[in-house]
């Protein structure tokens, strides 16, 4: 399972096989960049499968996931997302009132991020040959027109590796801003899954992000962005120390946490840092620009809770944190995430 | 599972719930017209997920499946296949080794066509959750740039609904031409998974098809094409009838058949029109191009069986068959292909 859960353990099944045998077409932004989506012809391409379990949870279902997380992926790596293209697969017997839900749900999404569904695919798999309903959603998208304007500033005495939002581009005194509180979707998932009867109610923050990430582009200075998914943020500042070869200190109490959450997390011995999101967004932003980009986030509807939550360093090579307590630790990458099938 | 089954079923639950809910989106080929792909911003959109069981059969497996299908489906409206997204779901405990197989597979297709993976998503379902392996394929492709050359021959004194090769393009008189036999991939699947011990050996015919298509628009006059997966033959012409508004009749003896694909149907009480095919395209061409376009098959690889079947005619509004035995029957759209999980 730890194949699938987005952390080092994934990253080495994508490395010795999918990358080995998969890799090295010259494209702008190839698979071999792991990044969030891939470049060619200057236009963006991402696929994406859901196999959350349950198919609902507080706050989302499978169709708000699959719109988000495709829409989300594109957006993080420089694209304004045009289209959609959704493969059902579904059991025998699946009921079709529940089919017609998450029908719903995927157009009240991509009605909401104004990303239409273009084209689909339906099989269906024997009883038993699979659990119940899984989404492919694949998406393109052109270079987003906001991202010249943003690179301007994000240009000046900083030498980026990519004109694309990659996680290699993070560079020494870089800001490190979130656009709100984690862990909320992992844990609303896992409760609903499991019956955990925990006293708040934790929702998911499943949502498409194009309003928050065009309003920091206008503030100018992003020059990475990516969304905590699978992995969490731990596994986020990871991937960017790693492939931009540089450290990342946060400061712990900075990060985000709703009570809820970060309690239900001490009661089942879970890193809040690991758990994965599906509605947060995470930028790299050069220092001049680090307080406009924070003030455009807190302006916007999902982004009041945002906050820099750290900053790139050359001193060390690795992602630390300043805990509550005093003192550093590091932040390793998790295996991977401690929830399965969260998404 | 005829909801999957690529037949008129299937079609009721495409239309009654997937387009009544995401339908709509002003594009230049939307889902609506239930193509083989969609077009947006001039590029072609295409989804497909791959359930096929078993994973390998005679002359083909999931990987090469994976890579074909969506590269002929982007092909089949006129689009220049430029790249592929790759999602994979894995059921937990599945062999390392065999995913080696399959993605070295992918590759060497993909290599053939020359269209690369460029980008792709893993996601792990625990043991009991999925029947081993299933793979999404998207693709994206730009209009083939043979297109408007094909076109100049088709505009003679010839109106289109569309400058893309769509489904509703077929007029009176126009020649339906298929690039060669029928029936050999859903054969060939199912015997290796019945494990039936036909004579001959079956192989399936999947394949990319690129260069047919390429060398049947440059011989011009072609006005509509199509792979004959799901629901065969039958349910292909079906649906030009159907979104041409307009009769097909065919002649049974020119339909090319293999010997042992024909007597396994035989033996098995199945109806080789109805069963999938994947390397195999079927183009509607205005009659002064027909011979042309036959020629340059035929010159080619994976052409040399390729025959004029039939025309399209305004005297009726359904598919016949002039049948060997004397006489026409009519050809209806088929429920859905008699074999389950061929692609």
């Amino acid at each position: 399972m730890a194949h699938g859960a987005g952390g080092s353990v994934m990253q080495s099944l994508i490395e010795k096989h999918i990358v080995k045998h998969l890799g090295g077409a010259i494209v702008d932004v190839p698979l071999d960049a792991l990044d969030d989506a891939a470049v060619v012809h200057g236009m963006v391409l991402k696929s994406d499968s859901y196999t959350v379990k349950p198919l609902s949870f507080p706050g989302g279902d499978i169709g708000r996931l699959a719109v988000s997380g495709t829409v989300n992926d594109i957006l993080m790596i420089g694209g304004d997302p045009l289209a959609l293209a959704m493969g059902f697969i579904i059991e025998e017997g699946f009921s079709l009132a529940e089919l017609d839900k998450i029908l719903e749900s995927i157009r009240k999404t991509a009605d909401e991020v104004r990303v239409p569904v273009i084209t689909g695919d339906t099989k269906v798999m024997e009883r038993g040959a699979l659990d119940k309903f899984v989404i492919n959603s694949s998406g393109i998208g052109q270079r987003n027109p906001l991202l010249d304007q943003n690179f301007v500033e994000a240009k000046k005495g900083h030498t980026l590796t990519s004109e694309w939002l990659l996680d290699s581009n993070v560079r020494a005194k870089d800001k490190i801003i979130i656009s709100g509180t984690i862990g909320d979707h992992g844990i609303a998932v896992l409760s609903a899954r499991e019956g955990y009867g925990f006293e708040t109610r934790i929702e998911s923050d499943t949502a498409p992000l194009k309003s928050l990430v065009n309003g920091m582009l206008r503030a100018g200075g992003v020059v990475a962005m990516k969304d905590p998914t699978r992995g969490g943020l731990a596994n986020l500042l990871n991937e960017w120390s790693q492939k931009s070869k540089i450290g990342i200190l946060v400061d712990e109490q900075s990060i985000p946490v709703k009570e809820g959450v970060r309690s239900a997390c001490e009661m089942l011995g879970l890193d809040v840092l690991e758990i994965g999101n599906e509605g947060k967004v995470v930028a790299a932003v050069t220092p001049t620009r680090a307080d406009a980009v924070l003030a455009a986030l807190k302006a916007m509807p999902r982004g009041e809770d945002a906050a820099i939550i750290g900053e790139a360093t050359s001193e060390f090579d690795l992602v630390a944190m300043e805990t509550v307590v005093g003192g550093r630790r590091i932040i390793p990458s998790p295996a991977g995430d401690p929830v399965p099938r969260i998404c």
